[in-house]
């Protein structure tokens, strides 16, 4: 396998979605996602459910999510409270998230950047002292690292420096986020780039949007800067990434598509996953979803990259 | 001006519209284009007027854009008779098309490869011999250079050979075309770099469509193979490039979006040219428009190239 396609859609996608999606029907969809070949799947997040209603059911979907052979189960926890419930729930990754901006920071989690930095360091403590040996994986998020819908820009050199100081704090791995499209090409390739020369083994995966457009160009960006992890959503879930207000992960279908095309292996198969869009449809009737391969069709001449290579 | 976009929305666009933007609105439309910065403009198609009447008014249009200072006037032509119309109306620029597919060739035009590059060739001798020093430049696009609906797969030797033999009977430039989406940013890099390399100083532009979604990431992948031209159309005006069946160009907007943030000039205003296209909604009242730019907005941070080098 060449690059691992980490789908966040029953977590960044439902949870953006206002209705829940029955605890059954995940279970479902996220077998589907396995079936299709994907190796790391975001399966929920650990809030209250008073403020996110459609994760309520994160343990009971980690805890069956585990049983998959084969598969990387993540959750992702927005504080020390979210990572033990995640943790005691079995999950064997976490993703933590800090944003670069320090108006998002206060705007979103009532924290300045330091303050939340200090936050993912204590989660990394708690978790080596008292789950020592037996401690989930901690995969840190770095937010609007190319920009912010409220201050505008962000220094490129804190992010990174944001970066190196969860890594420091004992993070596994630490990668750059553009949850609202403001990325481009240029400065992708640029904080990759960046990323991976100050972080080495640690550094992380790219979570784009394509608010604008620009979510494939970045990952081919990021593809060059070395990145070989990537984040998507199957059916562009939660979000239309190609309208207003937009704030659509990239799409799985595409996302997959054209890594194979390129001749990079994923690990997926194509039919079985626009087979287990089917599962949306389901738990989420009426729901739009995206994604250009899926209403286009595949190309005639469409070969995986195994069977480029061969 | 490090990229020049080389907008074909007035012809590509028009002519995949049922109805014909009446002539008035498509000069005003041409003019706004040329106000925002746009430096090449393809304006029409010498075709019968019974196979596209969209077009009927090619001359008329391009008389009318010869006279606006500071952009090049391209008009298509399918055939000697067309260009010998194109020459006529006073086009400084002519594109023809010659399909690297056999199987797209036979069903678009009754003709086998070879015979499409005599008639290209049988074109440039007329060009040269009968208008001698006052004839226009002569652009030739390899279409299906990536793939094809009908064949499938198109060998990537023979689709660059037909550049070259294009190059050699005289063309002034020569650029490669997927209006069906099927390239993917491996292939578009290794084409384009083919094409440089044999083609020196003829090798002309890309042609991409967004079909699957891969139309900015393949826009990517030609820069890093040293590609300085695009072509797009505004709006993505005649195809939905995200739709079933769709054949819709890469949009012109969410183009200079990308490059211009990338730090590359177009010496395009995205102001301005978001505002050229209101003439498309008053000549084709109701047409759907494209684009992620348009929809989501610029970002808070958004500079042009110039602002950034400053």
């Amino acid at each position: 396998m060449d690059i691992l396609v980490s789908e966040v859609g029953p977590r960044d996608g439902l949870q953006s979605v206002k209705r829940a999606m029955p605890t059954a029907v995940k279970h479902k969809w996220i077998r589907a996602l396995a079936a299709a070949g994907l190796k790391e799947i975001e399966v929920a997040s650990f809030v209250p459910p008073r403020l996110l209603p459609q994760m309520a059911d994160a343990a009971e979907v980690v805890r069956e999510a585990i049983k998959i052979p084969g598969i990387t189960v993540l959750a992702l926890a927005p504080n020390l409270r979210g990572f033990q419930d995640a943790a005691a729930a079995g999950a064997p990754k976490v993703t933590l998230t800090v944003s670069a901006s320090e108006a998002h920071s206060m705007s979103n989690i009532r924290m300045t950047c330091a303050e939340a930095l200090e936050s993912v360091a204590k989660i990394v403590r708690f978790a080596n002292e008292l789950l020592a040996g037996n401690r989930p994986l901690i995969e840190v998020g770095i937010s609007t690292a190319f920009g912010c819908t409220i201050q505008g820009d962000v220094d490129e050199d804190w992010a990174i420096e944001m970066a190196v100081k969860c890594a420091q704090a004992g993070a596994d791995s630490v990668g750059l986020s553009d949850s609202v499209g403001y990325g481009n090409p240029a400065q992708v390739k640029r904080m990759f780039s960046r990323l991976n020369r100050e972080l080495g083994s640690k550094a992380g995966g790219a979570h784009l949007h394509n608010t604008r457009g620009q979510g494939l160009a970045n990952v081919v960006a990021a593809l060059d800067a070395g990145v070989t992890t990537f984040d998507s959503s199957q059916g562009g879930i939660g979000g239309c990434p190609y309208a207003p207000g937009a704030t659509g992960n990239i799409v799985t279908e595409d996302l997959v598509f054209m890594l194979e095309s390129m001749g990079l292996d994923t690990g997926i198969d194509m039919a079985k996953l626009l087979e287990a869009r089917k599962c949306l449809g389901e738990g989420l009737p009426g729901e739009p979803m995206y994604g250009h391969v899926p209403d286009a069709g595949l190309p005639k001449n469409f070969r995986r990259a195994k069977e480029l290579a061969a």
